[in-house]
């Protein structure tokens, strides 16, 4: 047997540091570039998220302009320009050629999450092509920035390639990828991407160039942007003990309740003197002296304590009437309904569930129905077996409403369902970010929306087919009014004319009246509940079953 | 509007840098932190892969011993011990409380393979329980190092607790950790990723106490480690271009041929030559000189030109007779069949495909068949719908070999299903590492394997079969055979005893060679030809749809 200490030195030679930059080059399908179609999608899409997300923040109306444009064989060039707020100079390397770097890491609703996404798109497009991303950057200062950044993989830091200032007016980014790719229209296509971008920021302004040239303009619908979110503290709730522990040990608090009201969203100075008692600890005493026995019945003290549930001031929704503009704009439906609900939390986080309904149309009424899955205003293409909101949808009884539907199958018809989930924190699945968490308080709040837009359709349904009948109906007797008109005053020697007309009418009436009636509903509403509380009883033993959350 | 330079200032001073520890820290269920318990079983697998990894690096049998101990509600320590060689103390602090710090991102097979695993249990650790890993390591040099360590999250850097060097003979390492988890027996329990690993690591002695003090062995089944894993270089194919830019950037040969044949792997100074002939470059131009579109030149020149496949001393497949040893070990089956095949080759990476298959004994006679994945010797427990495994077995047709399936799903029986992939490489759907990606060529091999496993259970069940029927027909002739022979005594005269005796006799022998008759087998091996054929037709056509790989 060979020397022990040799072997122990000679696999300690072979350890080195990785760096985020070369883990993710390695495994890249982790980040949506699993295959050339994805890999183009994923990067306009962090490319638009951004941009979408920097205009929103400057509070400006947001025009993107977007092209893909051919450079050979499945290679394209990216091209994303928006009118936001632009770039400051010395920051362009850090957002675009340095993965984990960003201000989104913080519990704040916002497209990017995660200070990854454009970082590894430029991390792509040198792999794929060896080309260096071009970032132009306007700030309002009459200066144009024109950078080209690499990423030196090795240490996850930018390299500059070029860089040099012009003339230039107004303010906005634009960024330009050359990348290995694929360009395919219809499902889960770049145009799929922007319709539904589309239909869920409609007021956002963007315009498509594909790879022919031809240009595609999704307008405007309404002038107003959401109202703007806001960043919060974390709440007491879903705190583990070693983030208390690093928090206690960094704040520049002098006593504890002085801690707890200021680093934690809505606790107030009773609730945290009212934590300390419980806990057992002197409520002036320096955070930072406390050790981990007493971290943890801090910890027990804030589960006991009675806490407010955190602010709802953090979500920037997009609103029924906006909703509703978007998809009339991109689907043409004969009717809509919409719901935004009231803003719910899940393992401390708030977020707030809406959803839209079209119904006819432009909408193909072969098949399932259009699911369209949008998580903070992104819309997921990927993914969605995985997805809470898929499981919502599927677990609905949807007959009720007039759908066809066989048993935990999407249902059938010229449908197309938005579901879109506004959160300071997205559990997605997957860095891709494809699929949100099967959360069961967020299946619980899907489910109570689409039963609410559920209702409202089966009512156009059943009016739409009830009118059908009726005119039927009507049409029928209008044959044989004459010939029972004729029967009448051969009888009673009344004027034919007269008894025609007087039929018509009281048919017209009734029928009419008849297409108004709306269904019984209240036995309907009435089981409704009761599935909604059969569903949570049973998503309620799965989570006691795991006992823990999907993630936190 | 407010001023714009202001604005972009604003969001630039927003943003920061976030360190992987960080990252992974707030996504930790993308490392198979979850939930409660599959958090348990996850610290455990980290720690016995990380052991059996360096036992078997300095070629060491090896002896592993792991606890798990009740430390109050939903609270575990978790300590795993291994006679491997140590690891030298200047390192112990980065391998457990860094991540992406180890010798696990080459081309080697290991267990470990992003070097993040065991970094992440113990920040799993320190996030719901405050407490530091305790590491012990005796290297051979008389001295046990003692470290308690926690991770530095903001900087991704270990944090020494407390250290210190008492006397120790021998060599090995001890992990405890002290987490929030949550025990359980039975499916995606620590005693079914033991047994697993005890059924393709037979070569390893495990002796794992559980919560109550109960003590179970896994005796070693075979007293040979298998064959040594070699690192390998990249083989060109898969090679992307950015990647080929770095390597021509960084590489000590002064020429384009010795670069080619020191960088890559199975490249002679021939094929060197061609691929820059075609490539229409200079063979003597220094690397370092390339341009970007002469990269591009020689990758098509590599692409075009004749290369030979990687070689496969690379990999450390357990073997025909070990994979017995462990299936019968461990599920005491009437029946076993085992396969090791060739090694083939996916975007360049090496792999091998072994399948066994145990009947009877003590496996369960009712429901589909237990199906045991591995990865590197490793189980996979989670994620089954999504590996390519899964997707192999339920693919084939079990009903020719036996057992009764229904369309697309996995068979029924009493049938333990082993499978493992050996590679340098191996395609992970997710950082989790519980399922393999669907390769067209992984799932070939894994086809192939599976069909000559399921050949040999299908005649073992046919004989099984026919010697039962036979027995029957012979004990219902045995029963009659006396009066036969009276009768025929009574026609002929002869001996009625002696009569009785020759038809037993004759009976048993015609029975017996009944019972040993072959199936006839070549028309169902023509069909299973021609059913892989048309498969791999359609895993071409998917491929060819998608045009790219899942990974690279």
């Amino acid at each position: 047997m060979p020397d022990g200490k040799s072997i122990a030195e000679r696999l300690a030679e072979e350890h080195r540091e990785i760096s985020v930059a070369e883990f993710f080059e390695r495994n890249k399908h982790l980040l949506g570039f699993e295959n050339l179609q994805k890999s183009l999608l994923t990067c306009v899409r962090e490319a638009v998220d951004n941009s979408l997300d920097s205009c929103e923040d400057a509070r400006v109306l947001p025009n993107i302009y977007v092209e893909v444009k051919t450079e050979g064989k499945d290679r394209y060039r990216i091209i994303v320009e928006d009118n936001g707020p632009g770039i400051v100079k010395r920051n362009i390397p850090k957002i675009f050629a340095k993965l984990l770097f960003g201000g989104k890491f913080n519990l704040k609703q916002s497209r990017g999450q995660q200070g990854i996404g454009i970082s590894a798109s430029v991390l792509y497009a040198q792999l794929t092509t060896g080309r260096p991303a071009k970032i132009y950057s306007r700030t309002g200062d009459g200066k144009t920035h024109i950078l080209e950044l690499k990423i030196d993989t090795a240490k996850n830091k930018p390299e500059i390639v070029s860089e040099q200032t012009v003339f230039g007016d107004g303010r906005g980014t634009r960024v330009e990828l050359s990348i290995k790719g694929k360009y395919v229209r219809g499902k889960q296509s770049v145009e799929e991407y922007l319709v539904e971008t589309a239909v869920m920021n409609p007021y956002a302004k963007i315009v498509f160039v594909d790879p022919e040239g031809k240009q595609t303009e999704f307008p405007r619908a309404i002038e107003k942007l959401p109202k703007k979110a806001k960043e919060i503290k974390p709440h007491p709730s879903g705190t583990e003990l070693g983030t208390l522990m690093k928090m206690l040990s960094v704040t520049k608090s002098r006593n504890l309740t002085g801690f707890l009201t200021t680093e934690f969203s809505r606790m107030g100075r009773g609730t945290a003197v009212d934590i300390c008692n419980k806990a057992g600890i002197n409520p002036r005493i320096n955070p930072h002296t406390l050790l981990r026995e007493e971290a943890e019945r801090l910890l027990a003290g804030m589960d006991e304590a009675k806490l407010q549930k955190p602010p709802t001031d953090c979500l920037s929704p997009v609103g029924e009437k906006a909703l509703e503009k978007g998809l009339r704009k991109e689907m043409n439906p004969e009717f809509v309904a919409v719901i935004s609900r009231h803003p719910s939390v899940y393992r401390g986080y708030p977020f707030q569930i809406e959803i839209g309904v079209g119904y006819g149309g432009d909408l193909d009424p072969e098949g399932p129905v259009k699911l369209m899955r949008f998580a903070n205003k992104v819309p997921l293409l990927y993914e969605q077996g995985a997805c809470a909101m898929t499981k919502a949808v599927a677990s609905t009884s949807w007959k009720r409403y007039g759908l066809s539907q066989s048993g935990g199958q999407l249902p059938l018809g010229p449908v197309a369902v938005a579901i879109h989930m506004a959160s300071v924190w997205v559990p997605y699945t997957s860095e891709g970010k494809e699929a949100v968490a099967a959360y069961p308080d967020i299946i619980k709040e899907v489910k109570l929306a689409l039963q609410d837009v559920g209702r409202k359709l089966g009512l156009y349904l059943s009016r739409k087919r009830r009118a059908g009948e009726a005119e039927e109906k009507k049409q029928t007797l209008m044959k044989y009014a004459g010939e029972v008109a004729h029967a009448i005053h051969a009888v009673t020697g009344d004027d034919e004319q007269k008894i025609r007309k007087q039929l018509i009418r009281l048919a017209e009436e009734r029928w009419n009246a008849e297409a108004e009636l709306v269904p019984a509903e209240s036995g309907e509403a009435e089981k409704e509940r009761e599935e909604t509380r059969e569903l949570m009883k049973e998503v309620r033993k799965i989570e006691e079953a795991e006992e823990e959350e999907v993630m936190d």
